[in-house]
């Protein structure tokens, strides 16, 4: 999906991004249900995920927008954009080309109280080596 | 599910709090996958939820512990405590009695672009007088 400078700027107002211009936003791949991972996004990487139907973050360590996959092609289309009832946080329906996880598991969220430990649920499906190498 | 104090140990130990000793917790309803909220813990709010088996989270605006349910009863019993790849954002799977959303909807994502416009794309279950009336 993408959509035109009228539903953006609908879009950006209904936002509240906190005092560093962030707002938090869930990726929930559209048919399983799956949450991927958690990242950031300030007003440009709305507006750029809104315009071209890519998934664009902000990169709070890297200071810049983060364009998802633009390294590893693990690229996220964007489904559906979602705001909750506060407007403070984003759910993005995508289809997750890949893996969302840096560590080349599908998603970040590979790690699970369980029998009194934290263990891992996941593996890796793809070599970190071969997603950044 | 509860917790012993070695686990609970385990697990903030694990966990990255921000510089306001904070971390972003979504909550997902275990079985259906839907993503019903998004709110933040403290440590005392992961240690309170991991012991109880109840949903605890950090209230930034009350500036306390916000026992989810605690005033409208709609409890989020714990089914599994999930961390992500870099410990900064927590999934909790729940099995959410009742509504989510203080505006009295299942879950707070009920407002979606859709055909150019944001649009409500869940009405209230539940009165929300008669939630905290």
């Amino acid at each position: 999906m993408t959509e035109d400078a009228t539903t953006i700027t609908t879009v950006l107002d209904a936002v509240s991004f906190d005092a560093n211009g962030l707002v938090p936003a869930v990726a929930q791949q559209h048919d399983t249900g799956e949450v991927l991972m958690m990242a950031w996004m300030n007003r440009e990487a709305v507006t750029e995920t809104l315009t071209t139907g890519r998934v664009c973050y902000w990169s709070r360590s890297r200071g810049k927008l983060w364009r998802k996959g633009e390294s590893s092609q693990q690229i996220q289309y964007l489904k559906e954009f979602r705001l909750d009832c506060d407007g403070d946080t984003i759910l993005l329906l995508v289809e997750q080309e890949g893996v969302a996880c840096h560590t080349g598991r599908r998603a970040c969220f590979y790690r699970a109280v369980r029998d009194g430990a934290l263990v891992e649920i996941a593996a890796p499906l793809i070599d970190p080596e071969k997603l950044y190498g």
